[in-house]
């Protein structure tokens, strides 16, 4: 039976490491890391996103800046507030929750967030919402990030490495091609030393090829379409999936699964994330760390 | 035994597609494209492919700005001089040909090139040359021109697809993953809907991976390293290697060798292409042509 990771337990460690970086650097300059959290709009989902990642920014010592904008607000408008905010020098990191209103273009408003304070550029949310087609900023913005040796990992790498899993030599396979989360988690892993497959829509028969890997960074979004046979004995399995199936059961009448099948997929694996419950609770958490790297790059180099 | 895949004729049928191209630029805006050639110094095999390079050019119509700068040029009136032709609207290309005198940085020198005019991106001579780690600009460039569905295609992918082999659905291996070569290869092959796999000096037992592919494209800057009995049958080989060893029955005291065995891998592929004489005879070629889509997109967009 595999270990299952718990991302919670996790995510929980890294934010009290984050704790301890933010009381430092406020003893050390008098200056705490800032968050923007913008909403547009009084969607009940994202209202409670962004109320959850506000607590989180109070319970770490991290500042955060409150922007809520009313749901009729322009495009053009909205930009310019994204614009203030990469002038604030308080503001370390912003995050644009999403989705924006139907009349704003999503891809542009992230595109105008400064680099430096883009944190949250792998929201697993968007997984296979942008296709690697055209000129595409996103995945520049992406890119650059990885080629910034402070930039902190995403949430699975982050998850692999501190489960033990050795990255070095090992077959990787990664499902899907995302920009958000295939495209950045193959380089990354790359530039870690494993030997990288890449498989997607195109790929035939992807189960001969996912059961030749060490580890597998399943980024989909197909329910379960991950099979347990698929998974070679000792395998470390991450799972970004979050798909909402029906559930008649449930009050909400769904279920979030993940792209594994994880009952028979944890009798083989060596270790394995949940769904919900793996790489979920990393989100909010890598976010915070992510906004620490900034404001720590950003005070050392101003003080 | 395999089609060998000839550079020499396939760089020819595209440079008289290139002398078309110019010939009706010319016609209906009366401008030509530019390229500039830089040379700093006088390496003889620096001159040599320099007056190969503005050769080409006048043969296609190409207007060659020749800037032969001393070997104590300092750095920074280098880039002085980069600048200038960043901003010399007849000049649509800039090539900086390398390598540089040793107190100068070649990647510093690069990146100030303007991404619109930098056309020797995928020059294969550097292969290995950059390693992925650090921030690093030419990466960056490389993505981006990527992302640009202006850009045109590395030479690998250029001969594929005038070999007519179908990248959709394929297997493909690329074996190196340097920012020049391995990797923008292999997201233009992930962009054609390949399975790419990524294959380095930390891939443990590379042949059983080799042997699974459709498509090679050997970029190890490793002579002769990939095996006759590692090809699959019927696979398509693009060597990128360009390797000198020792031959004392030459003149030179040495010949060019791929990362390929040429003579028993021809045996088993589809398509092989030779070194020299397969992906070497294009580099020219492909810099006209980048050329020549990025004096296109200038005129086209300012006339």
């Amino acid at each position: 039976m595999a270990t299952v990771i718990d991302g919670k337990v996790v995510a929980q460690t890294i934010r009290s490491e984050i704790a301890d970086e933010v009381r430092l650097l406020s003893q050390k300059y008098g200056k705490v890391p800032g968050l923007a959290v913008v909403i547009v709009g009084n969607r009940k989902d994202s209202q409670s996103y962004v109320g959850m990642k506000r607590k989180a920014c109070a319970e770490l010592g991290i500042k955060s800046f409150d922007v809520d904008l009313p749901e009729q607000i322009s495009q053009a408008e909205l930009i310019k507030q994204v614009h203030e905010l990469n002038a604030n020098t308080d503001v370390h990191g912003i995050l644009v929750q999403l989705p924006l209103p139907k009349h704003i273009n999503e891809e542009k408003v992230l595109s105008e967030i400064s680099l430096e304070k883009d944190v949250d550029g792998f929201h697993p949310l968007n997984i296979g919402k942008l296709a690697m087609k055209g000129r595409d900023p996103l995945l520049l913005t992406l890119v650059s990030k990885l080629c910034d040796p402070h930039y902190t990992k995403p949430a699975c790498l982050e998850l692999l490495q501190r489960s033990g899993v050795t990255i070095k030599g090992k077959k990787a396979v990664v499902v899907g091609r995302s920009n958000i989360v295939g495209l950045p988690a193959s380089l990354l892993l790359l530039k870690a030393d494993a030997t990288v497959t890449i498989v997607h829509s195109h790929t035939s028969q992807p189960e001969n090829i996912i059961r030749e890997a060490d580890i597998v960074i399943a980024a989909a979004g197909q329910p379960k379409m991950i099979k347990g046979s698929w998974i070679k004995p000792g395998a470390a399995v991450i799972d970004v999936g979050t798909n909402a199936v029906d559930d008649p059961t449930r009050k909400s009448g769904y279920r979030l699964v993940g792209d594994v099948d994880f009952e028979e997929a944890s009798k083989t694996a060596g270790w394995i994330t949940p769904v919900p419950g793996g790489v979920g609770p990393m989100t909010v958490t890598m976010l915070l760390k992510n906004t620490l790297e900034g404001a720590k790059r950003y005070i050392e180099q101003n003080n």
